[in-house]
């Protein structure tokens, strides 16, 4: 697992609202897209340069920039300088290592989420990624570390022209994405239930050290995953209770939506957190039991081959006068004792389970 | 145990309000049952087309619409169109995967519930069901999964037209509905404090790393009803704080006392987990005991033979010159002192309470 | 220990107030006592039939009513009838499993409380019985599952006329009542330190299984005191914050009292579980002790006598070239040997500190 | 230690307000000292009988009555008659077995506060005593149960005329003797730190049972430390946020000192807790070590020894034709093949780290 | 480590307001610096004598006094007459073991923070290190105990004019120490992080009772510094939210960052502890399946041999009439037995998967 923290401290010294991008760079060049539209029509912008967004700063319609790629400083400075974006919100979205918060800048409203990806390895670890969300007047920009396809079918339903999604405005786009986040997240605990469901069956089949190690893994997952999912509760709950005249009251009942989405994630969670500290208990009380097992093979090992072996050092004993040895049938009579022994042995043991 | 997370991952993409059911198709049909009644009078239709529901939209009796099964959603779909539901009611009705809450539309109160059943088979699991309940103006709409006679007694009650029942609105049949399911959980609760206690015996008389396994069961089965009635505290008393016109004031004390029922609920869950946790305590520590008890048997084993055995193989070395092989008592005296030995030994285990 | 969760399930189904015994019965008959009393007289009645009780009704006097027994619903309804109790309240009343609460309906306040008494066997139990208390207007009606002292020098205190009790309205006797409950908490949690301390010398001396399970038992018996007086404060706060005309200012300060001896309660039921959970934990350490303590002895023992053996094996191997064995001395030069080893051995174990 | 709980129960069925001493009588003789000062002069008496104090009531200088012994319950009641103290103040003052706490009665407030002393004896435990305060206007009185140096400091402060408190109030003078207490804990927090660090210390030379009896003494001690102060954090929020007439508000930023103090006792107790807690947790892994490191010795023998003295076994078989038997150099080949083996095995175990 | 509680106890019997220092000198002397800067200039002084600071009370410009070394009592004294400071804060500023808090004064606003170094040597400590500061109007005065290089970028900054901070006010510079403060921590976290990875290695590769100290050491220190940042938290928030007209409103927004970096710092320290739980768990079941190891290789060694020693011994019997004896293949034949019982042992012992 990469350490997680990040090298934030090459910021320290720096004056706040230094731009300095702090995570891995995971996108090789920023790609902007801009979709401008209202009911009537919709229109997608590759963009070049960043000023070609000046025009569609004022408009009626609804505009959605949405950036991939974050290391290219200047084109962040330049979309500050643009639609008067603050320096703290800027280093904000640079710094990847946010937990997800809102805040209301009064011109618009700073959301940050965090998404989770699964490594195509065979390790299938979860990598954290930011989004960033910039709420305007009309206006939507999303900032992302590097581009995959979470928002594609919003685009799609855009340009289809279907749904509620043309009507409303802005705040009702940046919905949509949002709840496009939170549900990604019930994609990645099915699979980690799935994670948790092979380790325990070899749990039961085969325990083993690395099992154990399996466990702390996903724990440690669990925990990951746990950081980001609280604060988005209370984050989502903020924008919702939100008075910015940005967020227009019918779109309450939507964000209420998502927040039960989000408990529900939650809950499963801390569900799947108790579920893996009982597994350990099973793993800690299985190695246990196999100790007992081993013990008891060697205790009934022992106990019936001492008083054998005891037996026949005796019989091996040079004394002059050892009346037994002469007996004719004295070696059948010893084999029969012990056959005796060993036989009682065994019943005694039978008799405390433990064969 | 089946997958605790439900196959949520398919709605990622969609747009919010699309009517999709997630959960396991319980039931083959959806039965409409229509219960139209006044303190005079009580009528029951099994309705057909969900269009028969229509002419009973504002008449001034109480008028009872329970659906059983929740697969056709073309049912769902017209229902809203008719008594004007939202589409994220809708949505959370299909979605069995609720945590229990309610919702005030104004124009009618929407409460999602969840029931136990018992599975039939041998392993006697617990399974969730999920009731919705829309609670209009002289009306209430009960959803559930599959049809069982939860409700049973409240149909006989109404068309019997003893007690209050007739005579109050739909906010007293949407709270006699709640309290038919948290009066449910009692009956789960003795069942799993059956169970508790059967595993008690069992944990006496024989511990293994199956008991361990019921424990571990029990404590998630605990777990997960915790996780179900826990937001069913919050939801009874938010809808008895709820302002709405369509919850009268009188109804308020009987709501009172279902939350009291709920804390009762939740009072037994959390004795029953600590319940389990001593379970889980005194489990291991009986391991431990038993690994004492075996170490015990081989150490007084080893103890008496080992000496004893040295002794026989002493009297069994070649030398040319070794007194007492020639003494003619000397087999006698080594048994004598043999014996003695192993008599001491046996003494001493006595004086460290070992035997 | 009984099932600690009573058979409510066979109400399910049943309309809510309707009046059905849940508990053991724990009383043969009912026995009602009527005491009336102002400040220059009292008088004791023992009252056969519910109704005599009617003309006690609206006096300017104070009148405290008595019921030992709750199984005959009859008694229950009538005086329920008589002085206006709600339905909810009667069936709260017989439910003997509720947790300590306050009700105001206005015309009264119901208070439900839980005291403790012991088994008389030798087990020691502790047994929880429910009092429920009914304040009204000049009113005190108090209801226990079986006949014991507790109000008995309350009673007393009346007839003799000394005290505030006499002066005072029906809330300051309600606080006299509900003050006899908290005090006798006190003693139960005296019993219970003792037998904690037996618990301790017990621990100390012997340790066994037995052991780990009372102190599981007491465990157990400490979550259910809690169980008990957690809500106990909630409900004292609130009646003392009652905004009821039935609760005079000047008998706050008394509640207050009570407050606080309910926390000291609380406060000693959590040092005693804190004293069990850390006696579990020397219990678990002396299990492994031993454990060791055995180990030992079987490593010595095993370390000492296996090279010794094994050297008297050596020289009783029959080849024919072994020089030893031809030494005169040989004997007891391999006796001066094996003493040397097991010598050195025994120093061995003295540094190691295991002798 | 002595049992915690002390004997309350003899207090059940009195009417509240009754005065009995509960504790253990410390002192022998109740002992009055009174001080009484202003800003020009000061003048101590040691009062012989309660009446004395009366002239003293009304005055304008500052009177402050230190009481030292409780057992002389008529004592109290002289004082509560002259000074107007309520019955319920006389019964806490004399129950010494309160949680802190802050009563404003009006005329007067009432604060409980602990402190601890050691015992001199080689056990060095900590023993709690009560001390009350009363605030009047003009009038501080103060109840210890035992005679100790405590107050001397600010005796001295006030005779000398040093410092702020001749020309405060007596809200000043309170929150003097608060201090000193709160001061106090620092010394006993000290104490304790000694006692953990030597535990430490010989957890590491050497743990045994007495070191985790040691351990859990003190984690004993810790909580009822912890028990008494907790209540004392809320106790001085209380008076500083206390709207009495009493407490002047220059006082204030005095109290908001001592409570940055009592946080900080907390702090440290928590902390002590922790470090407890890991200390137990390393006890029980070094039995664990333990018993791995006999473990280890006993299989390293029996590993060793039990393939050769089979060896020897073989050859002192007695088999008529075994031909090695014959071989001139058969003897020193089997010790040979003997030492081999021990030396690959002891390899065995260097490999293995065991070694 | 060194002992956490300081010698406070020195101050006991002391008036409030005493001016002692509570800690360990740090720093020799005390060093004061004087910056004083507004938009236009800026003006670096060495300070020899307190007096010198008069002349900059009441000036237009910022000014920022630093002090380093706190032993000097009597620069503190004057410096606090100077100002008017309270001697409750000169108290606070030379008591080192403070907990974060900011007070109003009305006149200044007084901040404590902790700040944290590593120690130099091999073990590599975090030792923290109390920073004062006090905001009046123009005026910032930061006290520290050691001199070290935290405040030289801002220094720095000051004198080269860049960026907010010459155009601001004495709070924006505050903001600026408060914001260098926090962004130490994160070289804390990283170096720890890195600490715990080391561990995390060793714990796989070498587990040893070394590793257990590690992990305990570590966990103290995040126990230290989550007491440190905790209440910051706490105080940058009250700081945020405070009224005084010292701190603009435009200051705020900056504070509310470095309050989500607090909760970041919060976050990780969480983490950390939760990560070196685990370990702790990873550790403990290693020791056990060790034991395991152990006890298997002494099990199948005893299990393989201890029957072949029996046969041995058995034929080793000097009986008169032992058939087997005579037979001319008896001892290959015993010998093929002997190896036949050593197989099968194997086997079984691969089927239980123990080899």
């Amino acid at each position: 697992m990469p350490t997680r923290v990040k090298r934030r401290s090459r910021k320290a010294g720096l004056p706040p609202g230094a731009l300095i991008h702090v995570g891995d760079k995971l996108a090789e060049t920023t790609k902007i897209t801009l979709l401008d539209y209202d009911e009537s029509r919709s229109q997608e912008h590759d963009i070049r340069t960043v000023s070609e967004c000046r025009p569609y700063k004022d408009r009626l319609s609804v505009t959605w920039i949405h950036i991939d790629g974050l290391h290219d400083t200047h084109v962040l400075e330049e979309l500050g300088d643009i639609f008067g974006l603050h320096a703290l919100t800027l280093e904000d979205i640079l710094n990847t290592d946010q937990r997800p918060k809102m805040e209301d800048f009064g011109e618009y409203i700073y959301i940050v989420l965090k998404t989770f990806d699964h490594s195509g390895d065979q390790r299938n670890e979860i990598i954290p990624e930011q989004i960033s969300i910039v709420i305007g007047s009309g206006l939507v920009i999303s900032f992302q570390e590097k581009e995959t396809d979470l928002f594609k079918p919003i685009r799609d339903r855009i340009k289809a022209g279907k749904g509620r999604l043309r009507k409303s405005g802005a705040d009702y786009l940046a919905y949509t994405l949002i709840d496009a986040i939170v549900d990604h997240y019930f994609g990645i605990l099915e699979l980690l239930g799935e994670k948790i469901e092979l380790l325990e069956e070899s749990l039961v089949r085969n325990p083993s050290m690395g099992t154990l190690q399996a466990i702390q893994h996903l724990k440690r997952e669990m925990l990951f995953l746990r950081k980001s999912v609280w604060p988005l509760r209370e984050t989502i709950n903020s924008i919702e209770r939100s008075e910015s005249p940005l967020i227009h009251e019918t779109t309450g009942i939507y964000l209420k939506d998502i927040y039960d989405h989000t408990i529900q994630v939650i809950d499963t969670i801390e569900t799947f957190r108790d579920m893996l500290s009982s597994m350990l208990d099973i793993y800690l009380s299985s190695i246990s039991n196999r100790l007992n097992e081993v013990m008891k093979v060697l205790t009934i090992i022992a106990t019936i081959f001492m008083p054998l072996t005891f037996l026949a050092g005796v019989y091996g004993m040079n004394f002059k006068y050892m009346p037994e040895l002469e007996w004719p049938w004295g070696y059948f009579m010893i084999w029969g004792i012990m056959i005796a022994i060993a036989i009682s042995m065994i019943f005694f043991f039978r008799k405390r389970k433990w064969l």
